[in-house]
């Protein structure tokens, strides 16, 4: 199935625009799991099996699963493997460059991991980002504005009176149709995720910097005009508890972010 | 041994500016190899025992490797376990992202692969790049200007009279001086390059586009004005024969293009 239309159906089955970011590690696993690399995919699955009906896609962050090595990736596969299908999965691998190397990392992130997602830096230009669209059914989101402090040294420059972060938009739009082409721009910038909106309407945002970056879930949902959004929280799901029965935590904090995203549409 | 002194010791101990792209891929390789992952690392083997004392680096792509999921790591880790502790070993992984992910990329790749030096986009900006820095004896190369055309859509547009490109590279000078802070810079534009040169006297610059890429040496080392730069060709030297006898035909490669660098230079 396309990505793109299982992303619309997951949200629309589970009523959800929560993805929920797999940036797992072993120093911050509830304590009661072995210090062993196998202890993350252990981890991983317990957070689907408590979160799957309730979410519309899963990010897996590759820094995370690299950190430890071919041993790491193996946890990764194995992750990946294991979300249902009808939910949508993001390989957050931000990856990009020249035409034969963009190739090899797509062919790695589709057809090894089995991603429908993947999130490109836009930097070495759209020769650098066609071999991720050449892939009719994956849904590929391009940085646009990050939720980090550092967004403000490159995209922010002003190029022809607008910054860089609304030339890749207005550029990208150009290079393939929203159910191909989508983008990330963090919760920590309203206004100007509000002036992204307003260009790009019908295409969907990948939404990080909600709960541990500080982004406001009201600003951020009122500013997105309800668009197509997916709006990731990683860490302060995850980890919201050490606990023996952490996933019923787990499960009660994702039904949270979900009415309080919810309630915000309204 | 501080990345930027290995560089430059070896450079002068092999006489050499070349850095070898170990960008391979299981369909390039000579046919007498069996179709197994495990030729990978018997493939680059054989290239780093015909050319070691030839190079003052050896660049590994990591797309090449993640297309074949963990083995494929398995795989450069093997690689990069063999490479002479003499000659600078860069990681060409394009990272970066917010800072507690950049951290675990960087994990990745100083402390699980051992890399020296390290490719890194600086799109998300200073604190994206900062967890790289902050490994004291390591290099990092900035993606400045790329070798590809779509180096046009983005690193091209103009801010206050000049080009991103030329932004990134003022900028992030302030961030690391020339032992820690490096940048690429695509031999397929060579007044630009001159023009970074000029205002990067000291800096070390990775130079792709060279061979394949269609970038001229003597025009490039002309450019180059003398600076420290590494001349980076992967395809045109590991897939210069197909033969059994392949092993003594990259070596051959490897000595005319040091003859053609060195030239160059005079």
């Amino acid at each position: 199935m396309r990505s793109y239309k299982k992303l619309i159906e997951a949200q629309s089955r589970n009523n959800s625009k929560l993805c929920i970011g797999l940036d797992t590690s072993l120093d911050l696993i509830p304590s009661h799991f072995k210090k062993d690399i196998s202890s993350i995919f252990e981890f991983n699955k317990q957070i689907i099996d408590a979160t799957c009906d309730l979410v519309c896609a899963y990010k897996l962050n590759f820094a995370f699963y690299e950190q430890y090595g071919s041993k790491g990736f193996d946890e990764l596969k194995k992750t990946f493997d294991i979300i249902p299908e009808d939910v949508l999965k993001i390989a957050d691998a931000k990856r990009a460059d020249i035409g034969n190397t963009s190739r090899a990392y797509a062919k790695s992130l589709f057809e090894y991991f089995g991603a429908d997602a993947v999130t490109i830096n836009p930097y070495m230009g759209f020769d650098s980002v066609e071999p991720f669209l050449s892939f009719p059914d994956k849904l590929v989101f391009l940085l646009c504005l990050t939720s980090n402090q550092g967004a403000k040294d490159i995209q922010y420059l002003e190029c022809n009176g607008k910054p860089i972060y609304r030339h890749v938009i207005e550029k990208a739009m150009g290079w393939g149709d929203e159910e191909k082409l989508s983008f990330v721009v963090g919760a920590t910038h309203h206004s100007e995720l509000a002036d992204l909106r307003s260009i790009a309407k019908k295409q969907v945002f990948l939404i990080p910097g909600i709960g541990a970056q500080g982004g406001s879930i009201a600003e951020t949902m009122k500013a997105n005009a309800g668009g197509t959004a997916i709006i990731n929280v990683s860490r302060g799901i995850i980890y919201c508890s050490k606990e023996k029965d952490f996933k019923e935590q787990v499960r009660a904090k994702a039904i949270e972010y979900n009415a309080l995203l919810n309630q915000a549409l309204v």
